[in-house]
């Protein structure tokens, strides 16, 4: 650990290892990890057997990143539950909210006031807006975009690789904008765009974009009528 | 730990807080870490990097329960499995089995003889009967009902939230009779009842009550003759 | 340990069970449990927070399985992650990438150069071939074979069971051949065989059987001609 941190609260077996800063009034549950150059801010809760600040290492056909930032950032007021990884190069903003057992990768942006839900996972180079809710066991993949106030249900699937691994490096998520819901277990294809407060109902399939607060519905998903 | 409990077999680097009772024939796994106040009984085998007796945290934004028991209660002859996560002011009966990555909010009964597969999930608030089955990746919702002999097939998703977000406290889950059974991967909308012996189809979105006996299928679910 | 390993990086509060062997350039991160009987090869990095080697341990209403190697053997060049569980008996090939949060149980053989995604779960009894991609969140039944060239994309569902419970032993998952490519949070039927290089869309729910080289999209997953 690089510096003194003020009113730390440390579990037992915890691990810090070099070259990371601690703020002030910190609590780090028991058996967690915090891996090199991890930088955790002020009024921060971590739970128990966390790993955080973890390397990317991929098989040399996975992708690869550049990035300038390779430290994972966290900042004040945030609270990550128990056996939550995060990678190196991420950065997590105020008063998040992060689920245990979820898992957070490379090159991400956590807006603030967030919540990420338990088991929720976030895969490399996505960015999730302000305010924003991602429930339990979604998935948010790579290369994803959700503007602000964007509310995913539980158990969310989605996909960036259109040709499923035949063609390399052709990879875009899903672009979410400001407001829209999705319900549970829905399913959006790669390079969707959803609209401004568009409704995804549960167990949909998007394969084509949405406007601006349609609601759509079924396999594939369907625009319908204003439901009460 | 309050008490010298008979035949404990702990592993390394285990974390048992203060006020923990432990029954006779207890073991723990290596790095597994116990909270505060937590209630084991007798023959129970726990394993590895579990955290058991977690308080519950949320952000002002998220609900708070009130509850009477704030411990975690868990009776005789129960497995538990590796990196499980369990939240205090639960309640586990004798001779369940939890599987591995497997989640547990606070204030959840889980009945007798039930299993919880690899990686399930059950939201606070909610119960689970006797002889039950929900297996992987499942994902029980808050606020959710199941009756006795329920069989949950892998990775089914529920939701509570009707209006996703939009309003508040007006959560209710699913409520499954006694005997259903729900295929793999099928949504279930908030607040729908699942009838006795219903079977749900692999893949179905519930989006309306069913009757005793059942057999729905599809999107939205509909209801067939028997097959073989 | 039953060896002395040339080249051991060993993290902080690390658990090696007796009768481990560990190969040369092995590294183990922070808080892993390495339990009774692994092998170990050469040039394996392991995460975090893992547990390797679990032995098989289910209530008497679950299925035992009769193994002849009972071990869990890692061979040489494989990468596993963070809080990774694997169990004993199971056979994990050269040039394997094992994702954060992934379970893998018993009698499970991994093919050469395959990818198992972050969270991903497979079964007892699987045969997963080489040159796999299996991706995040996704679950692979017991009893399922995946041939060589196998792409599953996150959040893939399958089942084994027929009668949910209702019938013992009557357990056959999935058979997917040579180059099939399955979208995400597609459904599969128990015992269902998909051909060689078949495609199915995302969010499908496959019932039958499907040709080599067929698209199939849908509930139920119906043909289609090629699209671009």
């Amino acid at each position: 650990m690089s510096n003194s941190p003020i009113n730390l609260i440390k579990g037992n077996n915890v691990v810090i290892e070099e070259g990371v800063s601690i703020g002030k009034n910190v609590s780090i549950g028991h058996n967690t990890v915090i891996l090199e150059g991890t930088k955790i801010g002020d009024n921060i809760k971590i739970g128990c057997n966390c790993v955080l600040g973890i390397q990317a290492n991929g098989t040399p056909s996975m992708r690869q990143i550049t990035k300038n930032e390779r430290s994972l950032i966290i900042k004040n007021d945030t609270k990550i539950g128990n056996m939550v990884s995060v990678y190196s190069g991420t950065f997590i903003s105020q008063n998040v909210f992060i689920g245990d057992h979820a898992s957070i990768r490379e090159n991400v942006l956590i807006g603030e006031n967030s919540v990420i839900g338990r088991a929720a996972i976030i895969e490399l180079n996505s960015e999730i807006g302000k305010n924003c809710t991602i429930q339990t066991l979604s998935y948010i993949t790579g290369d994803t975009t959700l503007e602000n106030n964007v509310f995913i249900g539980p158990c969310v699937s989605m996909s960036n690789d259109k040709y499923m691994g035949a063609k390399e490096y052709f990879l875009k998520g899903p672009h979410i904008k400001d407001g829209a819901k999705i319900g549970n277990n829905a399913s959006i294809l790669p390079g969707i765009t959803i609209g401004k407060k568009t409704i995804i109902g549960a167990g949909s399939v998007v394969t084509k974009d949405t406007k601006a607060e349609e609601i759509v519905v079924g396999v594939p998903a369907k625009k319908i009528k204003p439901l009460n």
